[in-house]
């Protein structure tokens, strides 16, 4: 193995992007193409809450493990990003907002009890990744927020367009992240860039690019099971109004 | 909540069970009754192969946890009978026997590069959670043994019937695994009924024994969705010989 130049390492995490970005799966086409129906939308905003309700623990999670002052200051505005100045702000209470009005009950998916199992293992995956690899690895797997900016547009719009129970306010979530995103992910790309100098830890920022891109997908493919085809929602698991029960 | 008694908490595991274990997946009904093509056996097998080889460790974090050397020592044969006294035996070389005999390159297998996300995040999941949790938590997560020896049967009757290319020789593995599985969850189900006298212990022991058949079950999940229906093979994943690239 060589040493990457910094813009071949980039060219290297761009094209797994590319390859294996959530944007690419099946359950995305149909839900930003108006294919989905509420009850699979429910069930998509119920299982992503977690997700977003775990970021702020991630992100903690490594701003932990960093005894460089300027990378914790750095990495804190994602903190205020998810979870806000108040109750009523913040990347979490928007996610709320949007399960809210999709007809979903507060409590319900804040308590958890509908997830996917396999949500809450992608989801605690991450989690783990971050606490127990690297800090560069930690870092490198927040790239995938170099790609969505691009998915994000096309989501605002498809679900805009597809379903007449949706409207920016709903969408709010969405609104707010891009800019976010996109500072944060030049930060973490010139960080590695900057930091990974041998051909080992190359190899395992792309690794952790790669793993991050199947936590996403995992969630996906767990949806599509449970709530496209073949409808298998695992026991326990939310069961949207308009799902007869397999 | 009230304290149950020792039977009724035993009666509620067993009736998780009944309801949640993995014998009730579509999967299983599947592989069990002739209906999977080998190239979805292949991929079953190579998928467990990580659980298999994670067993152990997760036994070894479990006793790095006890301070009871009495739990330790009866603990320690866990890892006998996954580990063996010698590269050939053993529970994980047996798996390792099924996968050759499917006809899968062993170091392809070990090299778990053709996993499901999902397979992996599931099994660190079963892997942290005995880390994280209580002692007890842990014990009881080891639980679904108490019904491995019915599926066992079940399956070996199952496949011996169902698929010309199994032998008794290739499921040399489920051969060995009931009596183990009959010793191991007596012990796991004895210490839970005496260490949980509270109803919030006894709570948590009802919870670790759903929390492992979600383990069990959300493998299947993701074992479905990749190989039977839709066929969407996470990217990356083992592509069986006879499954069309979709």
């Amino acid at each position: 193995m060589n040493v990457l130049s910094a813009d071949e390492l980039e060219a290297r995490l761009r094209d797994i992007g590319a390859r294996r970005y959530h944007r690419l799966h099946p359950f995305h086409h149909l839900l930003h193409g108006g294919k989905c129906t509420k009850g699979q939308i429910q069930a998509w905003a119920l299982n992503r809450y977690y997700y977003q309700a775990q970021i702020p623990i991630k992100d903690a999670s490594l701003i932990a493990r960093c005894t460089d002052p300027a990378l914790r200051r750095e990495w804190r505005s994602r903190l205020v990003d998810h979870d806000g100045e108040s109750a009523t702000d913040g990347g979490i209470a928007r996610w709320l907002a949007l399960t809210t009005a999709l007809g979903l009950d507060h409590d319900y998916v804040v308590s958890l009890r509908g997830l996917l199992p396999a949500t809450r293992f992608a989801v605690d995956a991450y989690v783990h990744f971050v606490r127990e690899r690297t800090v560069l690895e930690a870092v490198a797997s927040s790239l995938t927020e170099l790609f969505s900016p691009v998915i994000i547009g096309e989501r605002m719009e498809g679900m805009l367009r597809g379903y007449d129970f949706v409207t920016r306010d709903t969408l709010a979530y969405f609104d707010k992240r891009p800019p976010q995103a996109q500072r944060d992910s030049e930060f973490a790309l010139d960080y590695v860039k900057r930091q990974a100098m041998t051909p080992e830890g190359q190899q395992a920022v792309l690794a952790a690019l790669e793993f991050k891109c199947d936590v996403l997908w995992a969630q996906l493919d767990a949806l599509y099971h449970a709530y496209v085809a073949p409808k298998h929602v695992s026991p326990g698991a939310f069961i949207p109004a308009d799902q007869e029960q397999s």
